[in-house]
């Protein structure tokens, strides 16, 4: 195979490149000497930049400053979110047990609730989505109304990380709000692609993480009202109003706030930006593919992420696809980057109702701040070719 | 207060600077795209630079690539092992509720003990120290031949953070292998200043660090050997062997290998380096202030972290002190930086049979990379004075 000239990036959903502004404010603190919780000058100096990005972030979601839990990332705060919670409230009341949750969540949520279940005697529910892999709100309600003081919490993702389908949050926080259930929403994908506030949202606690938002890998934050009890998962220092032990990662800090400043900031023109994009790219990509077909909710800004297109390619193999677009510099996914090498249809598409078959030949093209004009070209003018060979070689 | 013209950096165990080598590293990558989980040539590229690291790693602590676990920082991969470990062990036989460690662990270790006690049921024995802080081996010996098979794990600091005491690892690890029982170890002082050989030491599992090496913050490793069962604590993505979901974090694994192989390949000159300026300052700060005395082992380097000076001032206030030096530009600590703020006496110096009174009357001057005998001449100048009116104001 030839290397290809250039790269063609549509995997924004799996990780998006830093961006510089929060590159200068991470590298600006990688010297500085202190440890945020000593109390000398250095480490009062270093903490006064882990406070300030603190107040950044809070703007920016409309939180306070003190709800802002900085975690390694997503995962450890979706981990917090459900098991901190979960064992706070059943320790308050023992009859709850219940947690309810969607069909198509992350694994990050998915896998800390199997535990839950397994190991800890959580009864996990996770609720059927429609076919465009959103929540099933009369099942919600039914679920929440056939015994609301057995829920510990609920816990519904904002926007799915595969098919880009936005979930009805307001409402599942109005029905558990009725009941004095708190709930937690996955935010990762959302934030800086669709406008997230939390204060508005009515949730009682949110993930975020850096690396989706053009900051850097390795810091997150759970987002968590004062009055939820959060039992730690990490033990040790006492950091993060001992919600979460270990050394506070002032660099790491500094450029997740930059990061999401700006992607707030930002949002609603990139959110035009990309979803031209992207409809671009679909529209051109059905033409060049006949019978290539959109997975998901429709293509507008209330019920999709603006950068995701999911795609199916009948009598194509995902990683077949995956791997002949991979050869020319195109990059995409089959679905969630964490589940990658997995050979099992997605979760997510077997939950909105697609074949096993279905779900094996589809790709996710995901677009962010870096994805251009030439990007798409790219991709539609190698599509083709492409599903061509990947049937060939199948027959 | 008069700003100092130089700060005079004496807290390298709460956290040392970066090397510049290790910046390099991880800056390298900062601007990368690409998921180490993904599958294309981008995820391939970032995914063999976390391999390679991985190997660094493992030939500088001389272990195998497959025993480095990548953690945020020594916290979680204490947490890890711990809890992990403890879970596994019970699982496989329920008669193994005993956790034994030692009075001195840093909170990273007594804090998940305590939460395993009071949560999880395990029975942990904290066993007692003698005056230098060092493990009773005759209390361990005889706590563990109470009852070996109820054992499921020990836990034994390489080096205390907070006097520099060296353990007995070598004959913790001996008598734990009569009975089979695993054994962790946190090095996370020790790395890079006293040998550290992973296979040599016959331990199960290891904790280190990135920024008390000269790596970045947020990053560390648990090793463990494979044949240890871990219970995850984190769920989600199935990374690192499922040991510890979360995306992995390239650039931040790059700066901590470069920093871990650098630290060990220079371990042996920076110790007698450190050591030099450290038993320089203990004499000249004794003889500037005749009353005050060491705590902890003797300075040499079986007893004793070449870094680490850890002094009594009779009739002062430890914060005191602390604050005043602070004002002249010196900065250390009266102890655990995780702890600092918290008003309660030392529970190391408590352990090695301090009054409460001398417990407070302490602080720590820890020697690192960056240290300079202009940094020893300029305490030894200030210490006089500043002890001279910590006395002073509380009379």
């Amino acid at each position: 195979m030839n290397t290809p000239d250039r790269t063609v990036y549509l995997d924004h959903a799996a990780t998006t490149p830093m961006v510089p502004a929060a590159v200068e404010a991470m590298t600006a603190h990688l010297l500085d000497v202190g440890n945020p919780s000593s109390l000398h000058a250095s480490g009062r100096k270093a903490r006064r930049v882990v406070e300030e990005s603190r107040e950044t972030i809070a703007q920016a979601l409309n939180c306070r400053p003190g709800e802002v839990v900085f975690t390694s990332g997503g995962t450890e705060a979706d981990n917090l979110a459900l098991k901190g919670i979960f064992w706070s409230r059943r320790a308050a009341d023992p009859r709850r047990t219940r947690i309810l949750s969607t069909a198509v969540e992350h694994h990050a949520v998915l896998d800390p609730l199997h535990w839950l279940a397994t190991d800890e005697g959580a009864d996990v529910e996770l609720l059927p989505v429609d076919r465009q892999g959103r929540l099933d709100l009369d099942a919600f309600r039914a679920s929440v109304e056939r015994d609301p003081a057995s829920v510990a919490l609920v816990s519904v993702m904002w926007a799915n990380n595969e098919v880009g389908t936005l979930q009805p949050v307001a409402e599942v926080v109005a029905l558990a709000a009725e009941h004095g259930i708190p709930v937690h929403s996955d935010a990762v994908q959302a934030l800086g692609s669709v406008p997230v506030d939390f204060a508005a949202s009515g949730l009682d606690a949110l993930t975020v993480t850096g690396h989706k938002v053009g900051g850097p890998y390795g810091v997150g934050a759970l987002v968590v009202r004062r009055e939820v009890a959060v039992t730690a998962l990490a033990h040790g220092g006492g950091q993060e109003r001992d919600i979460r032990s270990g050394t506070i990662d002032t660099p790491a800090i500094a450029g997740f706030a930059k990061a999401v400043e700006l992607s707030v900031k930002q949002q609603a023109d990139h959110a035009e930006r990309v979803a031209a994009l992207r409809d671009d790219l679909v529209a051109r990509v059905v033409a060049a593919v006949p019978d290539a077909h959109l997975h998901g909710a429709a293509l507008d800004r209330d019920s999709r992420l603006p950068g995701n297109a999911h795609l199916g390619f009948p009598d194509c193999e995902g990683d077949s696809l995956l791997m002949l677009l991979d050869a020319r510099g195109i990059e995409c996914s089959t679905g969630s980057a964490c589940s990658a090498g997995v050979p099992q249809p997605s979760h997510v598409l077997l939950a909105m109702g697609c074949t096993d078959e279905a779900a094996r030949h589809s790709l996710r093209f995901s677009l962010g701040h870096s994805s251009t004009q030439a990007d798409v070209d790219a991709l539609v003018e190698a599509i083709a070719p492409v599903v061509d060979r990947a049937r060939t070689s199948r027959r």
